[in-house]
């Protein structure tokens, strides 16, 4: 980011719900400019630090996940290329995590709500305690970031899309870029869902929620073709957490989400039994620094899916 | 390992095909048993720095993928669990990679076979060449590794089991301590299939496939639930790999299969284009050193499966 330049920001207030590319920008940018959004975290400000689990219960679902935008990029047309440079996130301070019932990797286990609550330095940015159990290293990042799908209408903002939208991916942090294609005139681009830190998964369906503002460049590549998003880092990616090594349980079968949904259970077992832990807590720590790996997608008719849960955390 | 124990040897020509609890044992040995495995690669020699992808087409389907083996754990019994300590690993210096047609994540696109072969300095372990387009990270484990199944006859060695077998996990390198559930008296452990490189999923169906001397040592935990294998690592798992950061393409859809092979296919894409590359050149490195990840399994109803290329590759 160019500390000198004019930077142009999207306040708290400049948020929508879904994506619809008949939504009116919040601002309208050349290619080239640098903005900074300020995000809310996906739950609205619906928690504070006094929160229990039954504040879950009251989440507002047709508030939550809010974005901030859409920005309108000129010259940007269906075919083109939106090429995000991700300069700096600067999160709160405050964040949660919690099971919502119906949502998550194994929500037919967890049926009752849980939440957790988070206290980190925001400048530090030093690993953040969860209980007596641990620290969880923290990396931020944007759970959502996307541009206005082409179809015409209101689409939800849970389910991530070709043109991006809640992609969940943990190593979307400073200094990547993402490149994502334009299916609407001006692209229509928007971000929220910030993440303190999330695992490779995201298992339990929430991650360190935390809202922060975030500066970005927005260019445009013309006239090429992308079927989905695609992002590049500028350096190692798992290295805030792997320092100890893994603890890694595994998923063996015909069926990868079965695999998947194996290895987290077989993670949160073995957090119970030997580290003490209720469930509900295990499955929110795996969700907010535990990665699923596809180990192996050839050997038929079974596949390995392993989750790796980082030893730091527990050191 | 102790390197002025005693150590067992398992020779080349004590390997089996399949898994089969009525084997005869090649060994018999007590709990804490170091012993060095002489590994064939999964090709049982049918390849030499001479070969064509013609000689794919005459590969032996009924002599593929030996494993050196069964040793027999004096105690074993099932409900025990076997613990396996990856001591050291000294791989041959050649190997191959190809493209078994009907086998791979993309089969039904790369139908004609295709073979890589590799030199590498066994000693020094450097990165090696992949031809003109760049060089390869090493770190050797073995992709077959297993106890017999309880279930009696003979067992395909192709699938993974619970009980292990060909798990193809990346990370099961030197340092790595495994866990296995015994189902048969004695465990009847086998080793086989090692590789020099591989990334997580070996996507086009082979590795870095490649002979060597494997030494590892027995334990037994009795009496310990155990439902699938488990690992634990000493520390960090991608860093041969990770230093200058990876080109990441995304699958994003309702179905994990069909995410990962997009995030494949739109990988192999871009190395074609960018990095003018042969389709099946770039599906056999791909297997060899890229990851699939899945970043987000929460978000219904669609995932996002992400390839990491990692840039070191290419530099």
């Amino acid at each position: 980011m160019c500390q000198n330049c004019l930077v142009k920001t999207i306040h708290h207030a400049q948020h929508h719900f879904g994506w619809d590319n008949s939504l009116a920008p919040a601002a309208r940018v050349a290619p080239g400019t640098t903005l900074e959004f300020h995000c809310l975290d996906s739950g609205n400000g619906h928690f504070s630090p006094g929160s229990t689990a039954a504040a879950v219960g009251s989440l507002p679902f047709d508030k939550i996940n809010p974005v901030n935008g859409p920005v309108y990029v000129e010259g940007a047309q269906p075919g083109d290329v939106l090429k995000i440079t991700l300069d700096e996130f600067r999160p709160g301070g405050f964040g949660w995590t919690a099971v919502i019932p119906g949502f998550g990797l194994l929500a037919e286990e967890f049926t009752a709500p849980a939440l957790a609550l988070w206290q980190y330095d925001r400048h530090s940015m030093a690993p953040c305690a969860f209980g007596e159990y641990g620290k969880v290293p923290l990396k931020p990042f944007a759970g959502t970031i996307g541009v206005a799908p082409g179809a015409p209408g209101l689409h939800s903002v849970v389910p991530p899309r070709r043109v991006g939208g809640n992609l969940d991916i943990r190593d979307l942090t400073a200094g990547c870029i993402l490149y994502l294609p334009v299916e609407t005139a001006g692209a229509l681009f928007s971000i929220g869902d910030t993440h303190a830190a999330q695992g490779d998964g995201e298992v339990c369906g929430t991650a360190i929620e935390s809202a922060m503002d975030v500066v970005l460049t927005l260019d445009l590549i013309k006239n090429t073709p992308l079927p989905a998003p695609r992002f590049s880092t500028p350096g190692p990616v798992t290295r805030h957490l792997d320092g100890d090594g893994y603890e890694v349980f595994t998923g063996v079968g015909g069926d990868l989400m079965t695999a998947a949904r194996d290895a987290l259970r077989y993670t949160i077992d073995w957090l119970c039994r030997e580290h003490g832990m209720r469930a509900e807590d295990a499955y929110m720590l795996c969700s907010v620094c535990g990665d699923l790996r596809i180990s192996e997608i050839v050997d038929a008719p079974n596949w390995v899916v392993s989750f790796y849960f980082p030893k730091t955390v527990l050191q």
